[in-house]
């Protein structure tokens, strides 16, 4: 049905009316006084939603151009870097790294998996020249629905003297992150996530160790260049044009996050993934993610039930229900499926979305009790 | 008053409503058969407005993205660069080129003057080792409003052998360039200025003779890299997760240009260039650029009468006209305005402008004919 399409994918993501309306106005000055008092907001509303003390810098890119302004400022040709890599997005810190001349080892796990801070704690011990410069990893791994300890595994990074890049494209917003308490030195985010706003802002905060790095860093990229970015924030000002409505829009979904406020949003993430989750099992169909404690809190992988493709759920969910589920990427394609429950997604439409899901499932083939699906989502509701 | 800006800035610029209304709808997945369909005209209109049989990129940056794009594709470090350098761009080009560890040198000329091929000529043949691998240089000026001639420009750079990287970022849609026939090995162009959508999305074309030199390239950047996003123009994808409601409304604004035509529109961007300068000598101000032949057609560099200031001139043009007009930058901050006439702008857009102007002026004091201004647009205008 035109209009109604409801975007279930881990970007973009459905964005409030209020948002859009307020990117539908026509673009102002990005040198005015006007657009330097929304900066000024979004500056100052950022670190609420990061949680964190130190500046919040946003380019005009897609997420993975904060994951290069993160490496690209930090690397010097040569230099050791280690990639935590749970999948295709773990593996993107490797293939930036690699694109500036670093040398880079993987610690990699299976799909579903995360890394065992013990692995971690083994492999930097013997690391005993400090080689290692760099620990990259992911918060929420997009691609399988799986999410690293990032608390343990940065502590681990912390005592060994590297720094600590994370992504949290699809976590932040959704899944409680300390940066400050945790010792992560880099995070990185994209505005099509949590942040209820179309694609084209993404966001980078380091600490005092990074910035440290920064300056030993011989080539910093021109576009991506941190110091550039924070004498602007310090201005309320942009050193390149921005991305205007973007950052209109940005500033009224910001208002709305602190509205809801932080902690409520985060835990609004988990009873959605957690119901979402028991009701994948409810009507028999198994989790890519097999522990709730690994799961990600904005993104859920399910492996379609026997005799049933993805493409043909999705093919229904999309002409039958109008909601967009994602497909596996890479070697996943057409193996495992993916909802997002990411950014603004209320109660009503987990119900809808499983109850989707079930009548989907049902006229797939797939035997199953109908409406335990939907009866979990209830209960985990609360 | 309010909702009644408009905007004659070098960027952003003027948005059509019909184009608004577009960038208005919400988010579509980026993998989808209706984005696909959308990429497919997108591509093949860029290629249409940049008058090249080569693939036109398109980034999710501000333009500066495209520059960094252009350049960080090509240059090793040690890598010798030529730079012409008109004014502010001009100079963006050294800063990019040397943070790559390129060796660069500028020919540099005063305020409001371009590049005289026979110094280019001149400089080029000193080179008998031939290591000036890559010359930049700016079309249209955007902190002067001067505009090089391109084509006898990259015709000396070709006779050379080295590479022309072109900055057509306020140039292409509002003058003729024909990259394939001058001879511009790269040129790159960004959404807020001829085309008539908000600031996010940066341009690039590079032909054979770039693209050998691409593969040369040790360390192409991950985010830029031609590579990756010439795979996708094939595919009607896009590499990384684009900003879809800018391309949206940029499928929209490329089918107006279409329908306007692209010399037609380049014909309309001339004549209101040369009315406006033509009104602003009527009325007895002093032009940045002397020469109509060099002058940009789409941004016009003024210096304010004596006794009356720039920033009096931009306030009263503002809060009396709702017309916001640019400051000079750098060292010509308060010493010269600016005034764009790029992408939406109509003759009753110019008729209005100088109208403003003239009533901005005599109320703040400056003798002259009032009328004679709006006079020369009218003549000019034909």
């Amino acid at each position: 049905m035109k209009d109604k399409t409801f975007l279930m994918i881990p970007g973009p993501t459905p964005v409030p009316e209020s948002v859009m309306t307020e990117i539908a106005k026509h673009p102002i000055g990005h040198r005015s006084a006007e657009f330097s008092k929304i900066l000024e907001n979004v500056y100052t509303n950022l670190k609420y939603v990061f949680r964190t003390k130190n500046d919040v810098i946003v380019y005009t890119s897609s997420g993975t151009g904060a994951m290069c302004a993160a490496l690209e400022n930090l690397i010097n040709e040569g230099d050791n870097v280690l990639s935590l890599v749970l999948g295709n997005f773990g593996n993107r810190w490797v293939k930036i790294a690699q694109s500036r001349g670093a040398i880079v080892e993987k610690i990699e796990v299976e799909t579903g998996s995360v890394i065992d801070p013990e692995v971690l704690r083994k492999r930097l011990a013997e690391d005993t020249e400090k080689k290692i410069k760099i620990v990259t990893l992911t918060h929420s791994e997009t691609s399988t629905g799986a999410a690293n300890n990032v608390k343990a595994l940065c502590e681990i990074i912390r005592e060994h003297g590297a720094l600590s890049v994370v992504d949290g494209v699809t976590s932040v917003c959704a899944m409680e992150c300390y940066p400050d308490e945790w010792g992560i030195d880099v995070l990185v985010s994209g505005s099509q996530k949590g942040f209820m706003i179309p694609p084209g802002l993404a966001f980078l905060t380091a600490n005092e160790r990074a910035w440290k790095v920064y300056e030993q860093c011989k080539h910093p990229s021109f576009y991506w260049d941190w110091g550039a970015y924070k004498k602007s924030v310090g201005e309320n000002s942009t050193p390149f044009t921005p991305a205007v409505n973007l950052f209109v829009g940005l500033d009224k979904a910001l208002e709305m996050i602190k509205n809801e406020g932080i902690d409520n949003m985060n835990a609004r993430h988990k009873r959605h993934a957690l119901a979402l989750r028991a009701a994948v099992k409810a009507i028999g169909l198994e989790l890519v993610v097999k522990n709730d404690e690994n799961a990600s809190h904005s993104i859920t992988s399910i492996y379609p039930p026997e005799g049933v493709s993805v493409p043909d759920i999705r093919k229904v969910m999309k002409n039958d229900f109008d909601i967009v589920v994602a497909n596996g990427q890479n070697a996943l394609k057409d193996k495992i499926f993916r909802m997002g429950t990411l950014g603004f997604v209320c109660d009503r439409d987990l119900i809808s979305a499983v109850g989707a899901l079930e009548a989907t499932l049902y006229k797939l083939g797939h035997k199953f009790e109908l409406g335990s699906g939907v009866a979990e989502v209830i209960k985990n509701l609360g």
